[in-house]
């Protein structure tokens, strides 16, 4: 059974590091012993042996041991051996650049969808929706495509903001960019608040956290979802 | 003689489109009565003939008459016969997409070297940078490429935004995702504020408008540069 989450971000403000989901992973990840990570969206160009270690830290509360994918001669076979896996935040054009450069978009989606336990932070929750065209970062690469996992039939965007009416300034607010995507496009988009996750058990997506979600879809007025909200009807 | 203007934003707060650029516009498009409109970038997925006709009315104000690309049977002809080119903003990976798609990149900037007025803002700047890595936007399509005009030597960030340090979004700030560029680029990156803009008149390029700019090089610490500052020593 497929058995997924998809975090909004990694990290609250005044937070430790995936300190606020450890009691979940901790279920999530239960009986596992080892986590292979995937550190290629390298935030703020981390190496990814720094963001191993960070990791590894975060893990070592529950006891889990990290092993980045960078270390293995095989990385195909790391993802099919592995007892977990975490793709962490970032650049997710450096991520989804790198995961087709090493031709692992295709075993990674396999291996999840036939129930290694995933979880995905920010840019690693993204390539969890059908495509990255909704994330928030900068295109510091082209990769060759922006279709990603489609563990879930939508799309995320984590970290979403709420418009400032107080603000001054005219570049576009997050909601004009998902609804320019909807010019071109149907797929639906979860924005997703920081501190809010996704459940994917088999079926089931559940939304979880403490907050609303808002979901746009096209043509449609963006509508606000709470807690334990079940995503299945968008399939 | 190259004659440009690269504005950060079209729009000032408060400000009608265009009206605060429009005296520099008189000047600049001195001389011409028609100007060529490259409407692609579709901001908010307005249509080509919505956003011609907005335009239309700003640079009736300076008696310039505006003609849409999209009307033209052979677009690169348009391109090649225009008196002046204007470049609207929107989303820049639409923008880019759409150049590629119609063959317009090279003519275009082949167009603007030789000596036709050119004015963009917002999106439309961002292509005068020698690539899009840059941009703000959400990557709604997937271009061929993401080399663009390289009307000056180095990349734009239009809408720079300096980092809110009362906010607790966890979500990178600017500064941030430009050094992540930087771990993988050495183009220089010129933060404009809105209000500010860039004058490339032949060899000379000169930043204009109230603000300071904010220039980001790989492995040095960002500066920030004032008014008339002339960029030439970054060729």
């Amino acid at each position: 059974m497929k058995k997924v989450i998809l975090a909004s971000t990694s990290t609250l403000y005044n937070g430790d590091y995936l300190e606020y989901l450890l009691p979940t992973l901790l279920e999530h990840f239960s009986g596992c012993k080892t986590l292979l990570f995937i550190p290629y969206a390298r935030p703020s160009g981390i190496t990814h042996d720094d963001y191993t270690r960070k990791v590894s830290v975060a893990f070592a509360k529950i006891n889990i041991t990290v092993n980045g994918i960078h270390n293995y001669e095989n990385p195909t076979e790391a993802i099919q051996k592995a007892e977990a896996i975490f793709t962490g935040g970032g650049n997710t054009f450096l991520l989804v650049s790198q995961l087709y450069k090493n031709n692992l978009m295709t075993v990674l989606k396999n291996t999840i969808e036939a129930g290694t336990p995933y979880l995905g932070t920010s840019a690693g929750s993204n390539i969890g929706g059908m495509t990255m065209n909704t994330t928030n970062d900068m295109p510091i690469v082209l990769p060759e495509s922006f279709n990603t996992l489609g563990l879930i039939p939508f799309n995320l965007n984590p970290h979403f903001l709420d418009a400032n009416l107080q603000s001054t300034h005219m570049g576009e607010t997050r909601e004009t960019r998902i609804n320019e995507f909807h010019t071109i496009s149907n797929i639906p988009v979860l924005g997703l608040r920081e501190g809010s996750w996704l459940e994917v058990y088999g079926e089931n997506i559940t939304l979880k956290g403490d907050f609303f979600a808002r979901l746009f879809k096209q043509n449609k007025p963006a509508i606000e979802l709470k807690t334990n909200t079940n995503f299945s009807f968008l399939a």
